[in-house]
């Protein structure tokens, strides 16, 4: 990681999360090398090698790119790493509330959207709302929420049982390890339209990061994505 | 799961959840086929076959058990479902609270208990502690949850942020298709004493379905697991 | 398995191998009411069934086809094998030539193909090429390396260490377990005309079985494979 | 990889193969951290890091060694290569013997082992062999194999149909990563007594390497690994 500052490898999410790159393996040539092991050569100069990858991308050919790994540390809201946790292919290791007193930590929106007629999965923004009225039912909740958690464990309850009346807005914290291949399925999934915004914002951070490990590999997967829209 | 009465299949857990076997492929006999296959043959009778999963058992060669395909539809709390969702060999489908409106239904404890001074994460049964008291600051914590869900549902707010006030003892459903390999790892974890008392109820649940479809698997794994012990 | 015959789950492959269906888990309703748990819901009918089997395989919901699964009794060249087990989301147990003596069953050709100009890893089919003299080096290739490999046998070599001088179109026989996601894309790039002609005529029977037991999720698959195109 | 020559990352095994360490992430502190983050810390000194890493490996929390990468360059025999990508939780790219043509490089063993009675799998050292006229069968089998090869690609035969009459002594190649977790059941089970020579050895290069990048971890997995014996 060393053509990349600190700044770059850490990025904001949502108002108490982030996205932090702590370690990397690999780069466009290594999924080059890998892929030519199978012919049995090496890079062939920028020009070639572009091409290569633009091919194994368009073809399905994706085995080349799951040697090059990023490790994570993320830290987001139960409700998105429950979205997230559902990629099976990557590695896990979550701070545990059996463990540890759970920190007054939630996700506070600053806009709330409204149920969508047309995707009846998702949401939009809308006028006709007061955002202002909304918050304060909805920070009244996450407050009461906690308060109730704090006089359980005061009152000598258990952290694994006290924790059951926090909401899933509360921030928790991972690391994941997940190789190239699986990360782009990841981004294709979650930087889409159809996800949750909540997640989605997150999906836009680690695509920042994969584009500037793997530039070539990213050019080639955004090409083939424009093209099949 | 012609020799199974419908009873056998629905096991209720907790308050309000349940496991319940959908399907199931496979036989004792077919973890054994699978495994000679590797010496070109099949079964040898009971006595023998029995002594071959035992080995196999012993031995650490699993890969014969991976033949047998158990379906379940699960019903449990969040934060249960968090912990057995870390389980990545296997196929879950969980109902959606971006979808469909949460019903009001969260895991009500019939018994608080106290952190355990000699394991960290766990917790004990204690005589000194008021459940009817703790029950109260809980159910009403949760109450007050669900209401302002219902509140900003009403004003409009899509679902999925709606949901984010809810907490972890909520119920959700899905359906896991696991193979007796992955299965028997899930049993080892989490109905070891280890494990919160709230998944190992689920653990028993499925232990004891497994044990019906595979009871000779079965026999030999426990037999190990005592030993180890 | 109630509606299908012995012979439509034996098929004949190449001149020595087979596929054959073992067992099977699921249906398309399977994949439908899986799906459905995410809208809380069941099966609707089977035009709105076949409808949201369409909408899941077009849109890149995959993990409601992972609750149908299939076992098979495979036959093959090891050099067929060896591409076959590329494919790691699925369970493998196959005979042992450590522990058994290898018969005298190899691929014989019945038309040699030539390399394809055009497609540097393919071959072509051609006229200018004489069949019967290659058969002849080809046998007699393939029954020198039997002959050693007995009298390597003979004068007490271990199996495991005779068998280096047996050939890669030396049959084979393995379980296979896989779910009809994974299937689907082992089919997709297996019976695909880049595939080596030996490897595509098991996808080919595979496909065959596949359509008989999930018709709609073959129907949607085909469709939009042939969109693509 | 600033610690390491570049001769501890590359050992010869057999007569012509090898194991070349490509790249390596992580540290025994890697696990440590990824473990920690489950309790909300950090490393807390080596004794007390030494002995985390000890308490994961014997109570079977696995999972922050996932956080650790090797990528190998590997070079053996086709049935060694066999055994070897029965392991799925890694990657894998190798040399294609439909692109390019296959080089004149067999295993020839220097010693023949006898079938051993007691492990009707494994094989023994036996002074009761003639290894000069065993030696004599072996390389003339592979010879006239080879030249078969040769003789039909002369013929103007596709790469991937000829190589049909090659034996699996032929050497291949493919890069390899692997995380730690899984290479150390690789090395559980390759490394054992049970398995065939010309795979342990590789396991043994490899043990060598794992050693030498996480010191802590090996030493907590062999001292588990004698206990048990």
């Amino acid at each position: 990681m060393q053509n990349t500052t600190p700044q770059e490898n850490y990025i904001e999410v949502l108002d108490k999360g982030f996205v932090k790159l702590v370690d990397f393996m690999g780069s466009d040539l290594r999924a080059v090398s890998s892929a030519r092991v199978s012919f049995g050569g090496v890079s062939k100069g920028e020009e070639k090698d572009k091409l290569l990858i633009k091919y194994l991308v368009e073809n399905g050919h994706h085995s080349p790119f799951e040697h090059c790994y990023f490790q994570f540390h993320i830290k987001c809201p139960i409700f998105v790493a429950r979205q997230w946790m559902r990629h099976r292919i990557c590695s896990y290791n979550e701070i545990s509330a059996r463990y540890t007193e759970v920190k007054d930590e939630f996700y506070i929106p600053t806009e709330f959207r409204v149920q969508d007629i047309a995707n009846r999965q998702g949401s939009i923004v809308s006028k006709d709302i007061d955002n202002k009225a909304l918050l304060e039912i909805y920070n009244k909740s996450i407050e009461n929420s906690y308060e109730s958690y704090k006089k359980l464990l005061a009152a000598g309850v258990a952290r694994e049982m006290a924790r059951c009346v926090l909401p899933v807005s509360q921030y928790t914290q991972f690391y994941w390890t997940v190789n190239a291949r699986a990360l782009l399925n990841f981004i294709k999934l979650r930087a889409d339209n159809h996800a949750q915004y909540e997640i989605r914002v997150y999906a836009e951070a680690i695509k920042k990061i994969f584009k500037e490990k793997l530039p070539w590999t990213w050019q080639a997967f955004e090409n083939l994505t424009k093209e099949e829209k």
